[in-house]
């Protein structure tokens, strides 16, 4: 048990050193012998948790798409808002975050399926507005499948658009713009100031859930 | 005069050539002799025009934010939508306008400004929606500056998406949700219904300007 432990360990600081070069270097220049150098595991390690660069990778996105659990909110569509503020909080400060949103960007290998994480993206999109139409928050207009890929979409660059211009630095504020311009679209009225769309809203969440779990 | 006539036209086609390769291959796999064979000119007549790939790169994004002139619309918001219909639809099909973009996505280049091309969208969606101001077409609470953003931002990414999706085939159609998504929120309640955000549209003003040309 102690040894499966130490397994699961080495593979997340597996992960987080390919996330790190991957997120510095991008795939195509990024070797596994930089990836040995900053994980400080032996090769042998290595590859028993991944035989190829590519499945790194592959690693390295899966991972990002699990941002910890939410506290269950009074609206769906509140929920909808706190995934992209806290996608965009982690963005900032969680390299394995980073480096997936890059290798999604990023046209490496051949034959490997970059749309994976779009898709993966659109369906839990979907799946909160569904919930909001099935609870009555959605204007009856609204396509839960195409507000989930035009909210998907729109996210993509407008994080590729902050990093270019800043780093990312406004990145919480670019997101909460967008879902200041989309949600009277797709909300019932009477809800949109319910909705707490605030840019520092990820930071409140995450400091919530630290408190109860260390409480 | 002639001789200027020829440079200019050996100017062009050789950029086509480059946008072509560029769009294939991406910036960092490009090589000078694919550009060469592709454009089927001299090496010396290249090196007149552009000195460095880099300088290729940077005649295809220039060329690209030219999308020709538009016809002059009732409001300024339908010349926004008319933009990005329009460039959409060049995205589908004109290589150039596709290179460009595809450069303004990768990091190619020590010390290039991947920022020009976003500073340069921006600037010209802040223009219109400055001057959809000045005629009373929009809501109050609107921040050109940050509307603008967010188009120029959540295009790109939308772009990106449908490109990895489906090789752009419904780029146009996502266009139009974004706007029917984000045009409620920034227009004057009375212009909605006036707005044509038909996926079509983009078609249907090419032809109009064919027809006044060849008029």
């Amino acid at each position: 048990m102690a040894q499966q432990a130490r397994a699961i360990q080495t593979r997340q600081s597996i992960l987080l050193a390919a996330a790190a070069v991957f997120d510095e270097r991008g795939y195509g220049s990024t070797t596994i012998n930089e990836i040995l150098a900053r994980a400080g595991v032996t090769r042998g390690a290595l590859y028993f948790h991944f035989a190829s660069k590519e499945e790194l990778a592959l690693g390295v996105m899966e991972a990002q798409m699990d941002l910890g659990p939410l506290p269950p909110q009074l609206t769906k569509l509140q929920e909808l808002v706190d995934q992209g503020l806290l996608l965009a909080h982690q963005l900032r400060h969680d390299p394995l975050v980073r480096a997936s949103v890059g290798l999604a960007m990023e046209p490496w290998g051949e034959g490997l399926d970059r749309s994976a994480p779009f898709r993966s993206w659109i369906e839990r999109l979907r799946t909160l507005l569904e919930a909001a139409r099935t609870q009555g928050e959605l204007l009856p207009h609204v396509s839960p499948e195409e507000t989930a890929e035009l909210l998907a979409g729109a996210f993509t660059g407008i994080q590729e658009m902050s990093q270019v211009l800043c780093e990312r630095k406004d990145l919480q504020r670019r997101v909460a713009v967008m879902l200041h311009h989309v949600l009277p679209s797709i909300s019932l009225p009477a809800l949109l100031p319910t909705l707490d769309i605030a840019e520092d809203r990820a930071e409140r969440l995450l400091a919530l859930r630290e408190a109860q779990e260390h409480g």
